[in-house]
């Protein structure tokens, strides 16, 4: 086993596969990166079990691959990683020189790395589901930036911790929930489907941020078990989550008392000011809403009090007093990206509905919370 | 006490006095900024009994200092700092509303924080020690980062936790070694002195920390305690650190067998590419020096190894082969600043010393380790 090519595009290609490496892997194989060298290729493969990454390289101009013998081997993802990033030759060299070690070489410079053999890596099953959908890449993030910020971060309902892909003819649902909030984002589709799974939120993140300029367009193939996401010659393959994902549908309110129009950068500065004044960690915020003027104030015995008026804000219906999670009041506005978002309200400890003004695409909900001042 | 002042001048002097405040601090009052507001200036404290910073507004053009009337109170300095930044005009009103509660006020918003009476912040005596010397910012900044990072940061010799200041006659000398290695800087001075002192290198970092680009100059004031630095209005003191610091002269050679010249860039390249092949968390570097070739090499059982030819180097001596401590090695070049340096041998299991080639000013000093391979 020995090839040659550029460094550069060897580092991007193995940094996108360490991504599905975990520190704490179950099998010390799994530590590593399984490089398989044939004829006219080499298949990098990362995993947790849970997460699978495999980077196909083929020959190109700029990364001028040139392969002069076929075998693979597992090296630890870490090291290899910190080699090829650091040395300063344009080329590389890389060389199987026994059965468990490899040697690198640059201009002046060789390192040589044991690894462990490939039969010793898992088998990983990366054939394609039937079920597809095409996205662009400026879709998917959109998706993963509004949706997954909102999934639980607690082991105590697993299907929460992912986001919900629902698609019911031409459209694609997606929705993160960890019941307190739920933030909802609707895409148009080209063909129509039959999908509800549930995908991790830190697998889709992971695609996110695998997606260079030169991503035109990803392929999602879904089935009962997995995802797998193509785009330039990678594949990231997740598990699913089991389990019934809850009928959001169901908490979306479409009967208002009061409608508020605030600009959201002003809202999310207020807001994030008084960020430090909690009770008990919770950073509980009062909205005093009226025709007039819309205080939003926030109270704590321990540390103090703050009082502000929102100046480009405009209230309809009843006068409200409310308090909710100041977080999760942040977060909602900041993913809607919008200049002004304009918040909704059911009542008075029923669902608030945040939405950006020119966008009714994503849909954010957050449920107040009681307060006895 | 009322006052009114523009916004981030005042958050610029609240976060400098703020360096001196643990989070872990002995006294309740000490977590808090004291804030004593007189007739025509206003002075901030802030303190961990250890270093304690002063700094005194006085009404100036850009600050437009206006001050209603006088009192004292000290407020919790991460709540105070994260207000004053956040807030969003460009004015700021301070006033105390009660003994104990502060009001803060700009555009649209007020906050109240609940303080400390000013009567249970300690006393802290400010006064000048006689001993002066006088150095620009740049020549201290240079002193802190050519010696400080080499102090000891183990508890067993606190003395060995500061940087020594020996002035003889119109040379100070400002040393930091942990015992394995020394860093050694030379200034020439205006004035003839004898001071003999060692200061914690935390403190200098913070002293250095502070400056802006209005220092000009820097007075230090030293007695057999305490030094304080004083500029812009603001005086920095710290204690000093009591023992004898250990007769670094005589550690530095002045006969080599051998001497090397070679490139400051290539050099920590090298050296910090191997950096990750460790034996029990040491990166022990090997050097293989010759008049034809100079190798840098390391060797893992557990990782594996590298070797590399250092491509821009001149070497004349004896043939050498020794080994150091390669992040020894790495701190001492990149704190010389230099682009080409020269190694000074003097022996197999003797000093090295690394100095600019351009530059004597600076002397560093790394002890070989001893390796059985």
């Amino acid at each position: 086993m020995k090839f040659s090519m550029d460094r550069k595009h060897f580092y991007e290609k193995l940094s996108i596969v360490s991504r599905a490496i975990s520190v704490f892997s179950p099998l010390p194989a799994l530590s590593g990166i399984c490089i398989d060298v044939k004829e006219d290729k080499i298949i990098l493969t990362g995993s947790d079990s849970n997460v699978s990454i495999r980077s196909t390289i083929v020959f190109s101009e700029t990364n001028q691959l040139q392969i002069e013998s076929t075998g693979s081997i597992v090296v630890e993802s870490k090291y290899l990683l910190e080699i090829v990033r650091k040395m300063d030759s344009n080329r590389i060299e890389f060389e199987l020189i026994d059965f468990t070690k490899i040697r690198l070489e640059g201009n002046n410079g060789k390192f040589e790395l044991n690894g462990i053999q490939a039969s010793e890596y898992p088998e990983i099953d990366f054939q394609k589901p039937l079920t597809h959908i095409s996205l662009t890449p400026e879709t998917l993030k959109q998706i993963v930036s509004q949706t997954a910020f909102a999934c639980s971060e607690k082991d105590k309902r697993p299907v929460l911790n992912g986001v919900n892909f629902n698609v019911n003819g031409d459209k694609l649902y997606c929705s993160g929930t960890d019941s307190y909030r739920l933030a909802r984002k609707q895409i148009n589709l080209e063909t129509s489907q039959n999908i509800n799974v549930t995908i991790p939120s830190k697998s889709l993140t992971e695609v996110v941020r695998s997606f260079n300029d030169d991503v035109k367009n990803v392929d999602l193939y879904i089935d009962h078990k997995k995802a797998q996401f193509i785009f330039d010659r990678i594949i990231i393959q997740t598990r699913l989550i089991d389990g019934t994902f809850p009928d959001v549908e169901r908490i979306i309110p479409n009967k208002f008392i009061a409608k508020m129009e605030v600009d959201a950068h002003e809202i999310t500065n207020v807001v994030d000011r008084t960020n430090f004044i909690r009770n008990d960690k919770v950073h509980l915020v009062r909205m005093e809403c009226s025709a007039t003027e819309t205080h939003i104030k926030t109270s704590s015995s321990e540390i103090g009090n703050s009082d502000e008026v929102l100046s480009d804000c405009t209230y309809e219906g009843e006068d409200l007093r409310l308090s909710c999670n100041g977080t999760y009041l942040l977060e909602a506005i900041r993913a809607l990206g919008a200049e002004r978002v304009k918040m909704e309200f059911s009542g008075l400890m029923k669902p608030i509905r945040i939405m950006d003004m020119e966008d009714d695409s994503t849909t954010m909900i957050i449920v107040p919370i009681r307060s006895y001042d």
